[in-house]
């Protein structure tokens, strides 16, 4: 058995996912499907709309075979980081090859991209710095400086955030593992496309929207069935979350919190702990605060990372600490899945937990700790404290 | 002109606080009664009905001349500490008295219980820590103490509650200034009475309890109407609070704190903080919270204190750094006590700030903390907001 690993978030499973998924077995011919998803809180520093068990079962539904949770100090971060820590996992669990959607949908143009880099690398790293000291976000000058000395020279165009997130898997496959890449081309609107047209697949984005603007039922179209039912049930004794739900929490913290204990968080830095402070004081929702906090240099996904780590309490020292992935945090899997895990697991480079106990909890304290403020978000007492102690009761799902 | 001082909550001003005040200036014959008053969190670690300033307005209402604010780093405190701050702050205030209700009603028995403690201060102390070491909580330890060595000889009993913090106050005024004590009875049931009789006055206790089971008219008849009418404003636009107001950012910050982090907060100590981590993620309110806590040893006034102390974010470090009052902050004055204070504010002990400015923010710090921790309890965003930035804006409330 052979497995081919896919990087997902499923903020929800939708239609473009599950055609991502068989086109990967198909793609790759491998066996399985092996998912590494982030937890609770996502890559663009936004709380899932709902939480990771209900998202592994949307996907195990959905064809994947094997979900593991991307650990909260990768997931939670710029590409370069998140795409390492999830080439790394998908490597530790054994794949010998990864598939990712891209607006380009040939994996030709990535390695061209590489080529081109690893030849100029010292020249690309002054490039984006010369273009920070511009006053840029990262992102854009990390954009804006391959286009400068690459221009269309590989066939890329960097531009397109799939494009770039799949480059980020690439760099990292190329450095960290022998994995086989391949791409399927995204047919959909842009990732920050908000508008839900009539077509089958629409984007993560905009299907959120829809949810939190209308209800479950606007979106029907665009997810499998079985998501709908996953997030039907949910909803039912439960919500949707949004950033709005932690607001009071962030509030709180930062009006009672001085410049320098804010400074211990990890990404709060270079004097913005005063501005978050100030805005605090005159915000009365997350959204406004976000309209007083965010300027040119600082990316509105940027601020929101910062924001996400001041409600899970993640230090800078914490993360520093946690450099390589650790462990393999099982969520869920299917028939096929636990076959493939029975059999291969005392190979994989990193141990798998299944159910989370007493000598785990050192290991996995962040991710604990950002599922137990993940829980707070919830309006009912009896369901937060529910979700308290959901990850140290629930094993994996299992389809 | 000459001061008497009072000690108060008002929380909120009822009809025995009316009668304690004009029995004070009756009593001690003097022309003003100064208020020394516990500002948004109170004695027993709990959040006001309402806050400081709609207090001031009650007591003004009600015959108070000036109300200066009872730090916090006094007023959540145990009682002598909280006594000695009060006495210090009317003693610095230019009062050459202050007046008390008591069970006693007599001024005498105090005295000679003065007299008897210092003739065994040792012998007090000793057996107050073998009481301890018993594992009776302070309050039960110094009770039984006085009991056991001096009996009834000075014909006080310093099992009543108001007794006994009378008697705290008698201990820091003679250690601590040259005023001359008064005390009047208190009509009324017990402090910690919750029944509501059909009587003209009945403890706050009873009150608040009365206004959150029913209504504020309910109560109607136990305070004075100018009560009534700022209540009923205050009510219109927002709420009452307590605890429960409070039980999300309490529960956020134990479920993402760990135990060491915890003990840098004031008197959280002696390995309570694994007890409090556990509760919380336990507990759905702030009552069952509570239930899971407390112990023999921890009486609930001192649990709700360490928790207020958390809520506040008030380090260990931070109460050690101000043994001693430094300003006297003016809440309210009536004419009268404008003239009093024009004439003898040069006199004071302490400086008085009847407007925060960016210079004082430093000294009232801890204060200024706790009025915007207070604010988080209002469920309305906006008039979390509004009351957020309220002490820098609102000047004294003149009566």
């Amino acid at each position: 058995m052979r497995a081919c690993g896919v990087v997902v978030e499923y903020n929800p499973f939708h239609n473009g996912h599950h055609l991502h998924v068989k086109q990967s077995r198909k793609e790759s011919g491998r066996d399985v499907v092996i998912a590494v998803m982030s937890g609770n809180f996502l890559q663009r520093g936004e709380p899932a709309l709902c939480p990771k068990r209900e998202r592994a079962e949307m996907a195990l539904c959905g064809g994947v075979d094997i979900v593991f949770e991307l650990p909260y100090h990768f997931a939670v971060q710029h590409a370069s980081i998140f795409a390492e820590g999830a080439v790394k996992l998908l490597d530790a669990a054994g794949c010998d090859s990864f598939c990712f959607g891209s607006e380009s949908g040939q994996i030709e143009p990535f390695i061209n991209q590489l080529v081109l880099e690893k030849k100029d690398f010292k020249q690309l790293q002054q490039t984006i710095h010369e273009q920070m000291q511009l006053g840029n976000s990262y992102p854009a000058a990390a954009a804006e400086s391959y286009r400068l000395l690459f221009g269309d020279a590989s066939g890329l165009d960097l531009s397109k955030p799939n494009n770039m997130l799949g480059y980020q898997y690439i760099r990292a496959a190329d450095q960290f593992s022998d994995m086989t890449p391949y791409t399927i081309q995204r047919i959909s609107s842009d990732y920050h496309d908000q508008s839900l047209d009539q077509s089958f697949i629409s984007s993560a984005t905009s299907i959120r929207k829809k949810i939190f603007e209308e209800n479950l039922e606007a979106v029907s179209g665009h997810l499998p069935k079985d998501s709908c039912r996953v997030l039907s049930k949910f909803s039912q004794d439960s919500h949707f979350l949004n950033w709005e739900h932690f607001w009071p929490y962030l509030q709180h913290m930062l009006i009672t919190s001085s410049p320098q204990e804010l400074q211990t968080y990890y990404e709060v830095e270079e004097g913005i702990e005063y501005r978050l402070i100030e805005a605090a004081l005159k915000s009365p929702s997350f959204d406004t605060f976000m309209q007083h906090v965010k300027t040119k240099r600082y990316t509105w996904t940027r601020i929101q990372r910062m924001l996400t780590h001041l409600i899970t309490r993640t230090t800078r020292e914490e993360i520093k600490q946690h450099k390589e992935p650790e462990y393999l945090r099982l969520l869920g899997m299917s028939r096929k899945g636990r076959e493939y895990l029975s059999r291969y697991k005392k190979d994989f480079k990193l141990p798998v937990i299944s159910n989370l106990n007493q000598q785990h909890h050192d290991l996995c304290a962040i991710d604990i700790r950002a599922s137990k403020s993940y829980a707070m978000g919830f309006s009912d007492p009896l369901k937060r404290i529910n979700m308290l102690t959901k990850d140290f009761t629930a094993p994996p799902v299992i389809h």
